[in-house]
């Protein structure tokens, strides 16, 4: 049953990313990398983040991705802005969307956090950019 | 033409706000409140983050609101929080959609905050109903 | 099955406080404050908080208690710094390693959310010696 | 000898508020508030803080003051925006100087936090002038 | 006109930094860094932050310079810490009194935050020594 | 007799880190690199940090160490993690007490600063047994 809430959550996923399967690897490796010394934490993200919080009614897929980039920008936690902007835009955000977001926050959180958050999303665009050309 | 750059800001207040006539005097009063001490503050408020930053394309008002509570709440400026929840519904946003966006944070920014702007988020509900209600 | 992980986050939230209703009493009335907007967030609070991160095997309920209280001193939120010294003194915390532990942090985090924290545990500690005086 | 650094930072801190009787019986009040539970919290303020670090070379007290009152704007720790802009003019800053650091930091952190420390300073100077003119 | 508000930031930022040009090319490096994808953020650091608020008057430039560099080291926003010390040298900061300010916020915020200041203010002092050098 | 201080904290480190010499080294280290810009540092690191904080009654060692990592985690401070994981595990705690505090944050913190911590902690661990290895 356990079980279940982790199917649950990881078909959020799958469905959250549009079926991006790299997404949900990068996710899944996370467990992978801490399988050692905290195996469990990996099941939480799926069980709880995916399972229980992006699983609820009452927004879209792209104003979670939103909301959930406005606050790590906010905090300043790079290796999850870089995650989450990818993952926004396997959600279906535009990189449009995704900068300008970023840019709203000045007002609120000051230069220095938007600078670094566009430097991140610079460098995701530039990656994907090569991936799909490849 | 600086007041065209401020026109420009209170024309879009007032347009985001979707003529939300408290709200914009709300904003407005933070400039009164602050006339002594800091005179241009409320100045800058409406000509660049208003003129400037909420005028930007690609982007909903919406969405905007939304990417602005997510910042707010994950820092934890309880008179921000409040005022743009309010701006918020004034601008379109259902009181879900609020409410959806600061549980989505739970992951990502603990209980405390989100539970400290769920508090402030039904004191505002409330006094909207109350207000509506006379 | 839902129900049964919720279960045993209350019957570790019941033996975390060494059956101290005062403090259970207190966790669910946040859900029942926050029933009419948010009614899955207590729930959230006891399954997952309680049911699978506090019911970990490999540290002894004290030590999760100043852990906690660390983390919220750190971030300064003021309603949970006051919530968890109190679940701390429950859980067998005595008010000397509350106040230890507090002091603690002022290398790591300045004077200002140390002393800010110590004038909470203050008015904790009369509280309570005032109740259990009565 | 350990007294000696006490009267070293009490030395300082006189001379730091201009003789401000004031200032200096607020922070030793801070001292007496938490005499039952952290006794040695004020006595680590005054050796350390005063003691140490305000005693040092290469700054003016008034630029201490100003770097004091910017970090804690930015940290939005209120009761201590509110001792230090006291002590700031103490020391010697113009409320114009308070006013302006804090202005400053809108680039740097956003409105919330500059409009929340905006509305102490209004407070502060209010205080203050209707003390001198009683 | 809006082109006359981004040469007065450019003429106050040229002025702030002593006509320092590398400072003045790091500032317009921004603006080309993000041209492709946030072409306006550097516009906005030159017409709002150095334009509207650098411009003010009530505090000398190297008071604004130690204001911001108190702020960025309590965010602990390291590439505009480092920035930030480079341009507070070109406007008149001594070595000892950007030092001494770091050092000052150890009672305000804790080690941590001032440790990873000073490397980077370490860092900083070599290459520009090593630069003169040449 | 400001140098008993000094002996005080360095024994207090000495004994807090079981003879620890490489964690001695490593924080008179910090010293070493701060030699020419901020000599003082590093003393007071050793005589405040140490020598008034970490030899106060009421808490035991492994008490403060975890109380330490718990308020770094929630700051992000990564050079620091790193540090106060090694010193931690020197102070006698197991790496299953320091994942298991890290861990016990998920809640209060959010996943980012968790997941950094952690994989942090997996590379100290690392460290530490190839070089219990050689």
């Amino acid at each position: 049953m356990e079980k279940s809430k982790y199917q649950q959550g990881l078909d959020k996923l799958m469905e959250y990313t549009l079926e991006g399967n790299d997404e949900v690897s990068t996710h899944l490796k996370i467990s992978e990398d801490l399988e050692d010394i905290a195996p469990d934490v990996g099941k939480y993200i799926i069980e709880f983040a995916y399972g229980d919080i992006y699983s609820r009614d009452g927004l879209e897929n792209k104003q979670r991705a939103l909301v959930t980039i406005a606050s790590l920008v906010t905090q300043g936690t790079e290796p999850q802005i870089e995650l989450h902007i990818n993952t926004g835009l396997s959600a279906g955000l535009t990189k449009k969307e995704i900068v300008e977001s970023i840019i709203q926050l000045i007002p609120y959180t000051g230069f220095p956090r938007v600078l670094n958050a566009l430097t991140i999303a610079k460098k995701v665009f530039e990656v994907r950019e090569e991936e799909s050309a490849e």
